[in-house]
């Protein structure tokens, strides 16, 4: 059959495009821009701990890593009676059952905000509802660009980047409590900007936006019409006389696209369930954006059906003890990693008021002999096998991050050694 | 602090980029381009059944929605254990694990191919697997272009334009087989042709192709350099005397990524796990697309760490007697429909050789009644309560495919109601 068509393409020698060596495939662009930031930057260091030291990682993002924190009995038991149920093994609406985004409505209804499961689309993890929400508002042909926090979780930026579109970061203010600095954010928006993101409760910084800068927040993006993806994955994830107020529970009439899942709250991030949850008192979302959302969640046909029927349970009947458990042991950890970092010359330490993380500024004028954190941190595994994820993974040249979810034997062991190896090079 | 900020932007009306009606929020092409060719087909169907008779659905690619046919016990024992294990609540690496990867590599390795878990990527659900490979082969920048298969799964399409990558179909034969016509597909390459998509065994049609017809497939792509996405999420899902030749085992010298999952052979498409498998003996894909869907994998960070954990004993440890019960039952309900539809004057069925489905022509000059196929079925839905999916679905119009996982009885029940119908309607 071959031999009856006309042979005339058959000499180029075709590489997706490219005419360089045959078979040489290369990637897309938007694979090529897809970059891992943390990944990208760790990889880069000399990472070798010292042999006579246990290795402390105060790096990873992952609660369950140390195995002190678990999931609630409800959580699991749910899990369980899905699979024994036999009825979780089909397909479902690619945006998710209605049982479960009922769930996930009525988890998510308090301080006055009411949802409807209409209101709620289900994603594989947060991450994919935030890839859903910048897909579906910007636009690299139109030369968009989205706004977000630094420092910042950098998958915001992988994302966008991978689409083309241009991301724009807008500074918070540690001295302040991370507070997003408005006027800096209000410069950077033009008549491209296609979203603000938002992330608050905060990785890397640990901090919880008031009721008021939530407000003024607001005001800007109403000045500017710019819709709002509001990543809140550690709501409620936070520390005693600390209050989470959703962005949605202000009530303005600015258009938000709420990002969350189950990963943080209640322990489980391989369990992949996230989820888009619009507040739109507006109706600005009607036209387009709602059924542009339903269109995206096909592409990946939604998320586990086995966590979804187990949902309602687990949102709805684990116990306020498993949540205050949590936030206790993580409180706890943070005034501990606090009180010890707190004293050590040459750092500053910025309390949390939530999620799993604190941050640390190096101060690098007193340590002459590390041209950079990332020097600091490298000799800081090397001598003490202590190892902090570099504030340069989240736009903060001189932090790191440190997480607080391991047990606080270790939380003390890495401080203390901590301590000791900044007076081998502090100097006055 | 707003006040503070110059005040010059404040009276343009932004709507992303659209200075319309103030939150007007408009959607992006990718949205707007993200089709569901299967939805908007039914969605205008004017489907009211008979309200005396039972509907029965031949519509749903879903083989659980009946509960004749569920998964293995190893499986369901396999996610238990992996629940009770406490061990599969934390991040796995975007690609999945090594142990999960290995058992997908154990899996796949016969006819002589032999992977190693480095060549799997894990992903949620075969969707996604098809997502990532387009993604990172084809650019819309590049005016690319994706060949795929008509009729074919609809995905392809709906996938690549929302990229704004050109989809180029290929025609398959159905007198032979559904065979792809090879001069057809050569007069489709050109030198923008990013890959090469082939589905086998096929969705709609049900047809498995040889070995003989593999190799001219992989002669035209080597002749052109066209690298190969192959979607054999129906893998092994074959017929009695049909053997299921993965395009793998002729190992030619053309790059392939092959994609599948737990799905289909399985009966698990809610778990939504899937798979791309790197078999590219001449190294075309070391350069850029290893890394390049390593990288894209982030944009989910994998599929669900539950699923990830029972993988190797769902692949390893299920038992033969499984695989053969399934397609035992499929195979008699796909000759049980073929033998009554075979006499049904008007229609033309073609036997499958594998998978969940069926392709049934209707001779539309011998029911002047109907202009089109769609306005037949139409009328078999609200006479006889039967629906079958449209051809339109599949590029086929004129054709409809039937579902041969519902029970027997009901297939019977199906196959008979269409006969009545078209007696009525049949015009010599
Ligand atoms: C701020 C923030 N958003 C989103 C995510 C992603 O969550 P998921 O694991 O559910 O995709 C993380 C994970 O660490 C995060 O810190
Ligand atoms: C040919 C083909 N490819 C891929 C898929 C998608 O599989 P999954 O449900 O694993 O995403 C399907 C589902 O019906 C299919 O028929």
């Amino acid at each position: 059959m071959i031999d009856s068509v006309t042979k005339d393409k058959s000499r180029t020698v075709l590489t997706n495009g490219h005419n360089e060596k045959a078979w040489k495939v290369v990637a897309s662009e938007a694979a090529k821009n897809c970059k891992n930031y943390i990944r990208d930057i760790v990889d880069n260091l000399v990472l070798e701990p010292n042999p006579d030291k246990q290795v402390i990682a105060l790096s990873l993002g992952d609660p369950t890593v140390y195995g002190n924190l678990s999931p609630s009995k409800e959580s699991v038991e749910a899990v369980l009676e899905a699979i024994e149920s036999g009825k979780c093994n089909g397909y479902v609406p690619t945006v998710g059952t209605e049982e479960a985004r009922q769930a996930v409505a009525d988890y998510l209804s308090f301080d006055g905000v009411q949802y409807d499961y209409k209101d709620v689309i289900l994603c594989s993890g947060c991450s994919s509802s935030i890839d859903l929400c910048i897909t579906v508002l910007a636009d690299a042909n139109k030369n968009h660009n989205i706004l977000t926090p630094n420092p910042g979780f950098p998958i915001y930026r992988t994302l966008a980047e991978s689409y083309g579109i241009e991301v724009r970061s807008y500074n918070l203010i540690p001295e302040e409590g991370w507070i997003i600095d408005l006027a800096h954010l209000e410069s950077q928006i033009d008549e491209n900007t296609a979203a603000l993101v938002i992330n608050n409760p905060s990785n890397p910084c640990g901090s919880v936006f008031s009721e008021n800068h939530l407000r003024d927040i607001l005001e800007v993006a109403y000045k500017y019409k710019v819709p709002i993806i509001a990543d809140e994955i550690y709501e409620r994830l936070v520390f005693e006389s600390t209050r989470f107020v959703s962005i949605a529970a202000l009530n303005s009439h600015v258009p938000l696209l709420i990002c969350g899942g189950t990963g943080k709250r209640f322990l489980v991030p391989g369990w992949r369930l996230g989820w888009i949850v619009f507040h739109d008192p507006v109706g600005a979302f009607d036209a387009e954006i709602r059924r542009g959302l339903g269109c995206l969640s096909q592409k990946t046909i939604g998320c586990n059906g086995i966590v979804q029927k187990a949902l309602p349970k687990i949102l709805l009947s684990t116990s306020q003890s498993f949540y205050d458990d949590v936030t206790t042991i993580l409180y706890n950890n943070a005034k501990l990693a606090y009180k010890i970092i707190q004293d050590i010359e040459g750092l500053t330490v910025y309390m949390p008021d939530g999620t799993m993380y604190m941050m640390v500024k190096i101060q690098l004028e007193r340590f002459p002999q590390f041209s950079t954190g990332l020097e600091f941190m490298q000799r800081l595994m090397e001598e003490e096998s202590v190892f902090c994820l570099p504030g340069e993974c989240f736009g903060a040249p001189g932090f790191m991050r440190i997480i607080i979810t391991i047990p606080s034997e270790l939380i003390k062991e890495a401080c203390d050694r901590m301590r000791e190896f900044c007076k081998r090079y502090y100097t006055k």
